[in-house]
């Protein structure tokens, strides 16, 4: 157990991939607040399998119907719980009628876990179609955050071995772009990219990628160290996300072969008087308080376990050695449309920070 | 605010640097478990610094009192409360009386979030002091950890551009003799570790390091999905830690440069019938939950911001830039120390998740 | 915000009386536990209105979806999710068009908490609708209750000046016949305290009455002093239900009245050779933590605010007096249906905690 | 466990009667709050015992230090840890050498709980001695309350059967005086309930009594409905404290006797234009929430179970019957203390639901 994330701004998640239905419940958000279900269906467009070959091919129309908390198209501060219904339930492509537990997958630890009880159709509880629910509480996070001056973006930062550009080396038309993308990548190399992707594809296997975020306008003073540092509750809410093993801050593991002469960021101020940092290597973060400076981050993903090239394991049932051939066609970059989910996450844990630092402290 | 950590296993922290004392309120220890308190010392002498040159030099005992919850030499079931009095109080060699802030230190962080009101001697709340309660609440996780056969150890992987070997490429009596070590780096390169922080330190320079974590014998089946993986709750331990700026687990960062034919851990079983994975690329954790392989996970840590060497920064009283040489001994490698307080969190966290599953499920 | 309760068995609530839909996610269920939805249906059939007049006429099925969480008729150990679609919604029986508070509702404090972004219609989030899933998720908590030898049962204490027998003085098969009644009365009295509620509604007014439950089996040394004692724990879940405004432990307020000399429940053991005390003033509670006798306590339940007489009130669009005669049929004595949730949020803080003592202590 | 209370402004409590020391860490506290120590120490006088032989003749200072958050007299918002070291341990005057256990007490339930291993001298964890740091961190919130023109004020409304007026029947002046006393009683009357209480205390008996509290200036809109309403988390609270075992909001078990025709508080306006209702049965909260009427609650204290008088017990070593007198002065009647701690548990819970509530909705 533990379906729930957020002290203030909080979401309670529940669902299985081949059940009746995934969802959420959000708590904490301001009364009044005016939803734009647009920007919320764009968002979740853009977490959506599509046709290209990309993604997975299942066929969800990421239709949700809101349960409650929402009255005239605005929040009503009582919570808001929205359904994605399943549909797309082909549990034959599944490996629901034996025990051969697929490689790099929850099948085994998770049947450990739940004694054999838990719904184990299509990852049931730890299935990517979680993420639907939770893009789209970040999407209502990240209009609170607008509307404050907070813009989060992320992007697919590299793929395999293929690297491209941070968003620090974009200018702002560019990030703007990208944001909006569905497979968020720079236009310079992003067929590259997806080439890259689409390869690996058709062969049966998978690859893995790294996502960026960065997060601007986010006013010094948010962060509640000692245990909740904006490090802390980042990093709790990202490790979430099926398949993310890495997350790191500003320069992150490249810190840990730096000098300090070099790793600190000197303290200036620009022409408007505001104090800024002259580098970004701690990623806007001090002491696990925001310092006013874009808060940066880096997510590993893992490559999608699921792949169609055939693999040895162990048939559970028999404990015999078998092979398996996964069959459905399954996103061959997961990392792809984990932008969209590490981004969801990133709004709601700073919208949760902003809250509770101004329930403590009293401004905004 | 939030000086509290864990579920059912909780920390609750207090302290400045140059204050009265520092400490913490434990709670969740089953009652009647017998504290070997020779171990808890054990494990704070690797943490405290000393006069090797490689530490600061602050001259702590590191003497404790515990204020509760410890009766006959066993655990009472209730809160468990240790203060560490702060003995070494030099605030002269602190910059207390200006605003010229430190770069990479969260002084303007700090600042801004108490609106001035925090201690700023020595860093105040964030000073590395308060990793000394960490350590001894660490040490009795440790305990309980072991009555159950749960082993973790952590070493220096690596110092700047020196890398070592992983602790997984270790015979068993080298990483037993590592965990004991106060610098806990395997001898075939300790010296050479040593003498690149030696030497960097008599710069006037710091430098970073990567620890590495391996915790052996959790069984299969511990961690809480959704929000609460294990990976999720451990990294939210490691990066409150000072100066831990990436976690990943496993092949962690590498993941994302690989295929998922490569990523993917076989399962068999061993010649006692267990089941094991022929490679451990997940860091032994499938879908956020533990499976029986070795829990494995690298920190970044930065290198210490405190640096005797001139530095650029800002005086916050006059805005105006301002050259800044930060006087008395500081760690040249804080990551050296701090893999005894990783360790501890670690501890910490698994007990917790033990305690959480056994709630839930009724197994041990 | 906080529609959540609980800490390893959690509910999280959501809905509005007039929206789409009432609903909840349970979180802490052991998994593989079979649920018999006979039984839950039964308790559901409990608290929903009838046609006797003597409970709101709102024509509810109180039909349900499990939306999550059962996996072939038993729990699968994640979130299990349930959904009740509002059919009834004749708003136009409610006052939604205009600013007449009705007294004594959370009409006015929900306008200003939420900034008139609430849902008005039927009371919103403040409705007895809301109860409904509280009972489904009671009756799964009490199955697992059940399973361990312990049972909860509530009574219709009194109803305004009609005094009725404590459970406590009566046999084992009048309690049993009580428990399954959907006015859960005494059959010696219980037709006149149906006649005195429905005399009070045929007059447009309402009337009080005091819910007691009585709790067997629980084991001594459940309980978490010093903050989430029994008392606590039961207290802050039963002070959730509309309606509740006292709730006392076993002589409740008569210990105020009380010397110590007669309040302290001597101990004895019984022919079994099982520690019992001699009388239970203490309702089963000692220093918050479960003694092993029977766990009694009381709920003052208020007169139901919607009645049909007329009233003085405010009406605050103009803040000027009105007269306010409230439409629809409303229960007279709603504490006749809150006996059913009471049981209810008491099965799920039971089990609660002795998942909490089971996680921390090990034993069940 | 659990020895921490509130969700934003926080305790964690420790301590045995007597072990080292009692103490507290206090969390959310508003940085830079210049704290006034001497109506701290006014609070903690008040809770202290005393030699009028009206209570426990613990000869306790109630000197306490300081640990961390105080810097210059002002909170620093990092957490404020508090020590009240334990003086006086005549331990020889408790029964800690046998299993004679007391009825009434947690000496049997501890010893279950925690297996025999809780620290039994005095009551160890459930000693009324935890309550000194309660009435400190309680003397802290009162504070930043009155900052907000807020006040809370407990008095003793009866003893036995000897009941007094209610806060709400005496002028203001009246109010302020009891607000001051050691004993918390209208001086009509005062003597009366002193000689009662002394005479039970000469027979060696002990006596009960109910503490009745009202808290007023609480703007309407605070509480956190659905689960943490303000009945809801006043009650967890104030269950917390040793001895009260019932807690009831405004007309509280008077209001199952009424009608609604008569519980309904009418909504008017007064003279200011500012919404106020005629009568306030419900204590101030209607759905949970305030409505900016005086808070009003009273709590059942039981009588001390401490009493010299021999009485009929079980020896938990022998299995058998035995007779126990217990020695040592306590308090006869422990509610006249109890009154400083429920005013320290109210300004809390009334301080944390402020700090949530601008937290979420972003006003104070």
């Amino acid at each position: 157990m533990s379906s729930q994330f957020g002290k203030l701004f909080r979401i309670s998640l529940y669902g299985e991939s081949h059940g009746n239905s995934v969802g959420c419940i959000i708590e904490g958000l301001p009364p009044g607040f005016k939803v734009d279900l647009g920007f919320v269906h764009s968002r979740l467009d853009q977490r959506k399998p599509d046709s290209s070959g990309l993604t997975t091919s299942r066929n969800e129309t990421d239709e949700y119907e809101v349960l409650s908390g929402l009255y005239d198209g605005k929040t009503t501060g009582t919570p808001l719980s929205v359904r994605f219904a399943n549909k797309d339930q082909r549990s034959s492509d599944y490996r629901e009628s034996d025990m051969v537990f697929r490689p790099g997958h929850a099948d085994y630890t998770g049947f450990i876990k739940y004694n054999g009880a838990n719904d184990p159709r299509g990852g049931g509880h730890f299935s990517g179609r979680l993420t639907a629910p939770i893009v789209f509480a970040g999407a209502i996070a990240e209009q609170i955050l607008i509307s404050k001056g907070i813009e989060v973006v992320s992007q697919l930062l590299s793929v395999g071995a293929l690297q491209g550009k941070t968003l620090e080396e974009m200018n702002e038309a560019t990030v703007r772009l990208i944001d909006g993308l569905k497979f968020a990548i720079h236009p310079d190399y992003s067929e590259r990219f997806l080439e890259e992707i689409r390869k690996t594809g058709a062969r049966g296997d998978s690859i893995g990628g790294v996502v960026e975020t960065v997060i601007t306008g986010v006013k010094p003073g948010i962060g509640e160290p000692f245990f909740d540092s904006l490090e802390s509750t980042l990093a709790h809410g990202l490790f979430s996300i099926p398949g993310v093993k890495g997350v790191s801050f500003g320069a992150g593991f490249g810190l840990s072969r730096m000098n300090g002469s070099v790793a600190n960021d000197r303290f200036l101020k620009n022409s408007k008087g505001t104090v800024i940092t002259a580098t970004n290597r701690s990623g806007g973060i001090n002491g696990g308080i925001s310092n006013g400076m874009p808060i940066k981050f880096d997510c590993a993903v893992k490559p999608t376990p699921s792949i169609a090239m055939a693999q040895e394991t162990l048939d559970f049932g028999t404990m015999e050695n078998s092979m398996l051939s996964i069959k459905g066609r399954h996103d061959p970059c997961v990392a792809l449309r984990a932008v969209h989910v590490v981004r969801a996450v990133a709004a709601m844990v700073i919208c949760d920070q902003i809250f509770i630092s101004r329930g403590v402290n009293g401004s905004d």
